[in-house]
């Protein structure tokens, strides 16, 4: 076999076999097929596209590339969550403990975040003394003894996808739906995921910017878990505002804790609820809504929260202090009307840029920076109000405030916003 | 300016501009562009094409990215040709001393044989005492003096196409018209050319394979080269067959002596006659086909070749002994009718076989093994009477007969053939 005639079979639209493609990750893997012609393949991918087969063949292929979690150990399916990443996502925070809650386990590896997106990984280590790095058996052990463990993804897992990720990058190959599918399904099935519940997000904030590409992403799911015995539903959530409250590190946790506690905004408990609900049925538990939300209520969901924060080393005595900044900065509305838009991706970069996230991978994080939003799209608001506050650990100039201001559509007619879009399963 | 933004913006369909074509040919060559960024945009490339002006941009970058020959010291129009290879192509052996016996200065850089091509260095060198590598200084002087030299091309001319020529050969983009294009082109506009004829070669033995492909790349190139000023013609011919008589190194030489003398089959003769009046008009200089003809009759272009031989160090006395094999077999035709086919492909596969190519570029030739054909498509043929003569250094197996005459197709009926197909100005 030779890989130069595998790119050309793809690039004349030709349909690779099984072993041809297991042969080109395998020999990505070991260095024998070299990364330019790995990126003209990947280009080729983008004008040619791939077959479910082709897709779930390259995904089987990716996750032998690497560590495979084994979490047979631990009974009952277990059911992992993925999302396209977001602004102000919390929702594993209080997903994961909620599905705990109700005895399905959840054995879950998070990531970082990256330019205007955050990670559950960050979040999690603004908590002091939470260890994200644990290995394979205390991992799997924690799930034993309290149902739920939130950690880093191993190094080893998927090693096909780091490398290719890495090349897709530099090459304008990121956005090629087989490429993207492959890459989550792999991780998720490498980390062990008997059923994978997708949350991909749609809008200006998120990795597919309009429905149309988000249905074909998420479809293309949804088949490649069928076609590799997953039981799979992808639902396409609303990224065109933040989501829930607030954006940054600490805060977000303390969103969270409300949540967990029953007193978070209403409309992202119960998108969360829902989730919780696909969640649950993946692992055949099947609840009503209000079955789930009383888990948020009666203090089940926050409990296994804890237990986790506690087994993962985390301080509870620290866990639910108010962010410290040096300056906190109220935004003020302007005018009479309704909130008709918080475009994500410009709060996500503003909050990028007081420390919350990260321009380049090896920025340091400021925890303790952000947003809190006191009003979201659809909500009205007059002068005086306060629309949001911005933490902060430097001084926020009359030049950022205006710019924050801007972003802030105010309309006189009220806009609907809904947080799931669809649901493909 | 970063690569991935000008792959993506070749991948959706835009034009690069000038200073982006320039930016990426340099970055290549000093390393800052790497291979799998620039195979990532040859595959973009190969799927959204290029504009005159896109190839005009690479071409002249390229040219710029090594040595440029000055040719000024030679008075007159410096007229290239350059074929996109065939197999028994001995043009250029009886061509360029054809149009240099019209006092039109040839100072022209070629190239080796690679697969079932052959190539007019390889020709050459098989001349006793034949130099190939020529300073610039001394290559000038020889054209200054005798009006004509083929010398090997220098190994800095066009950096960026050796890179990107090796780099496509292995990432399946090399049947690229824009990159072919660019390719040739700045190859000949680096060696000093004013004005350029191009042999574009049609069918199984050539690189392009249909008439519809080649006229594409000659159109390309024709208004490639009115781009960049200089006049361009291109010409379509046959390779459905070899060229000529022989197909092997010296034999070439011999056949080409043969045709210098005015003693070369008709065909090939006036086909080459045409060509040099093509690229005499190019020179300005109108000639008959009659008064090209004539030089070849009256010893004016064999004249020249001698010239040049002696020039170049090559051995007058070695150069018109007959071929020194330890086989040579006649193969007989079985049966009566016309020839209608003598694939090039299958031919020159069975020369390079014989010793007479390179299956890779490391491998050494043997100058004096091939094939003559005797009869070629078209002609008449009865049992028991040569077809061909195949000469070798080694046993030529019943296998091997059986295989070269199941490759002669004849029929009942008679087909024509014509050398020049089109002419593209």
């Amino acid at each position: 076999m030779r890989t130069v005639d595998l790119i050309q079979k793809k690039r004349d639209g030709l349909e690779l076999s099984t072993e041809e493609i297991q042969w080109l990750i395998d020999g990505y893997v070991d260095g024998s097929v070299p990364d330019y012609q790995m990126s003209a393949l990947a280009m080729a991918i983008y004008f040619r596209g791939m077959s479910t087969r082709e897709i779930s063949d390259l995904t089987m292929a990716m996750v032998h590339s690497g560590d495979e979690i084994d979490l047979s150990a631990i009974p009952g399916i277990k059911v992992d969550k993925h999302s396209t990443g977001g602004v102000g996502d919390k929702v594993t925070l209080i997903l994961a403990p909620l599905v705990a809650s109700f005895g399905v386990p959840v054995a879950k590896m998070s990531g970082r975040g990256l330019g205007h997106t955050g990670g559950t990984l960050d979040k999690l280590e603004s908590i002091k003394g939470y260890k994200i790095e644990v290995n394979q058996e205390d991992f799997i052990k924690q799930v034993q003894e309290t149902g739920i463990a939130v950690i880093g993804q191993s190094d080893n897992l998927v090693k096909a996808d780091k490398l290719l990720y890495a090349l897709r990058d530099v090459t304008a190959t990121v956005d090629i739906i087989p490429l993207i599918a492959s890459s989550v399904m792999s991780k998720k099935i490498a980390a062990g995921a008997d059923a994978i519940l997708l949350d991909v997000t749609v809008g200006e904030g998120a990795f597919m910017k309009n429905i149309e590409d988000a249905r074909i992403l998420a479809q293309t799911m949804v088949d490649l878990g069928k076609a590799v015995g997953r039981k799979t539903v992808a639902v396409l959530t609303d990224m065109s505002q933040p989501v829930g409250r607030a954006i940054g590190n600490r805060l977000e946790i303390l969103e969270a804790l409300e949540i967990l506690q029953g007193k978070g905004r209403e409309d992202v408990s119960e998108f969360i609820c829902e989730l919780a609900q696909i969640m649950l049925s993946l692992a055949n538990v099947e609840k009503s809504l209000e079955e789930v939300h009383q888990h948020l209520v009666n203090g089940a969901a926050l409990k296994k929260f804890e237990e986790m924060v506690v087994a993962q080393g985390g301080d509870l005595d620290d866990l639910y202090r108010s962010v410290q900044v040096s300056h906190q900065v109220d935004v003020l509305a302007e005018e009479e009307g309704y909130i008709s838009a918080l475009p994500a991706l410009e709060f996500g970069l503003f909050a990028m840029k007081l420390g919350a996230g990260r321009a380049v991978k090896t920025d340091e994080l400021d925890y303790e920076t952000g947003i809190v939003f006191h009003k979201k799209v659809g909500e009205a608001v007059s002068p005086g109000q306060a629309i949001a506050t911005i933490y902060a650990n430097e001084n926020i100039s009359e030049n950022m405030l205006t710019n924050f201001r801007k972003n802030v559509k105010i309309e006189a007619e009220r806009v609907n916003t809904k947080e799931i879009l669809e649901i493909i399963s």
